[in-house]
């Protein structure tokens, strides 16, 4: 499209990309799970990592993503993906917007809650440090997207050595990242015990949350934690990174 | 807490702050409405205005608010807020998380919906682009909490000569506006239509459609708006700005 750059009082036309966000509904075993604002594109590993990075598959394994509209096997863009099992899908989890406790829940029971369904990280051997610090600029170049139009979120899982194992854009951080997830859980490769997950923005409670379902050995992420993520990141045992630029960064867990 | 702070190999331990983050549940009129990640403070802005700008209240007024816990009607941090309007709270409209249309719903059946319901903006006289270009740094001054922690957003109101008028800031940048949003329907001063709205991140559709509900004039985002964004920011009237930084910026709708 066509905007108007305003400079020091001047004004001209100028062309500009804008990042394209929509819809998806997604379904597991035919039931509605959500509706999410994303940026279109890799829509099965959207919804399959959604199901699980909310521990909405238990025991089942995915079988099928499809377009509901169509029955089509291949990502192309429409607006309603099924994830399928082959069984009836669990009964979610109480989850955010879920909960109907008349006394509420607080932070440490949500942490509670996903400790019930999710098991510590075993820890292995962690990756570098200067593997961690490094992760930020070595996504950057995969960041096409956001070069274009500065309007959307990277995640990325790597390796111990630092390489690169997939890279997704999305207009919603959580987004990318159950987009990383999704890839992996297709492809086989979760748990991610032996992997790391970059973010290109802060590390919230939710994102903290999928890391650990994903069982990601640590998150680096380019701007802030909050309390509540590395509280949660304690207790799940993940190495959690925080304002990882230049060369720098925190380290909030493990806090010894 | 002390952090490990990491530079070119080295480390050493510092202190550093966190922004809180925690679990509030609202309620309106006895009814679950949904629970939000936020930072705590002036909950009652939030549940107030998240039910107005999600249009929950229809024509309905708030009549109080307070803590299920206590009963509580000052704000002192608890994690369940009911909004009262003296009545049976209005059926919600169907909204994201809700819909259940086997087909799906696209970027432009949400726009549709939102008209519906909301009213195109009156155009009266515009906020100046001069003053619409000043307002993230003078918005700036009163970012306190993202100063200490690097992990909150903030919204604001402003007049037409780009007096602020409040700030607040939140870990969910839509949790600021609707806090914003809330303090303005408190003091009885909305449709907000001599008023533009400052966000320090990206506008997103979600974003636009809260700077509807409320009545602003203006929305300035310091980063990019997406396409439906635009979009809808076009269909309500709403004078879009964005990446406005520096002294410059780009001006999205209107488009001539």
């Amino acid at each position: 499209m066509l905007t108007t750059a305003y400079d020091s009082g001047a004004t001209r036309r100028q062309p500009d990309q804008l990042a394209v966000e929509e819809p998806l509904t997604i379904r597991l075993d035919d039931q509605l799970v959500t509706t999410t604002m994303r940026t279109p594109g890799n829509d099965f590993e959207l919804a399959a990592g959604f199901c699980f990075t909310e521990g909405l598959l238990g025991e089942a394994t995915v079988r099928t993503c499809r377009y509901c509209a169509t029955g089509a096997a291949v990502d192309t863009g429409f607006n309603v993906v099924s994830v399928d099992t082959g069984g009836v899908a669990p009964t979610p989890s109480p989850r955010l917007g879920l909960t109907s406790s008349s006394c509420g829940i607080c932070g440490s029971a949500s942490i509670d809650a996903l400790a019930e369904r999710l098991q510590p990280l075993t820890p292995g051997e962690p990756i570098p440090l200067d593997v961690l610090v490094a992760m930020p600029d070595r996504v950057r170049g995969d960041q096409g997207l956001f070069d274009a139009t500065g309007a959307v979120h990277a995640a990325a899982a790597f390796d111990r050595s630092g390489d690169v194992i997939v890279v997704r854009e999305d207009v919603g951080r959580h987004n990318a990242v159950d987009k990383v997830v999704g890839r992996l859980l297709l492809d086989g490769r979760l748990p991610a015990s032996d992997l790391g997950l970059c973010v290109s923005g802060r590390a919230s409670f939710e994102l903290v949350q999928k890391a650990w379902a994903a069982g990601f050995s640590a998150l680096v992420a380019v701007s802030a934690p909050t309390a509540l993520a590395v509280d949660t990141a304690t207790r799940a045992g993940l190495r959690l990174a925080g304002f990882v630029r230049g060369g720098r960064m925190n380290v909030y867990t493990p806090d010894t």
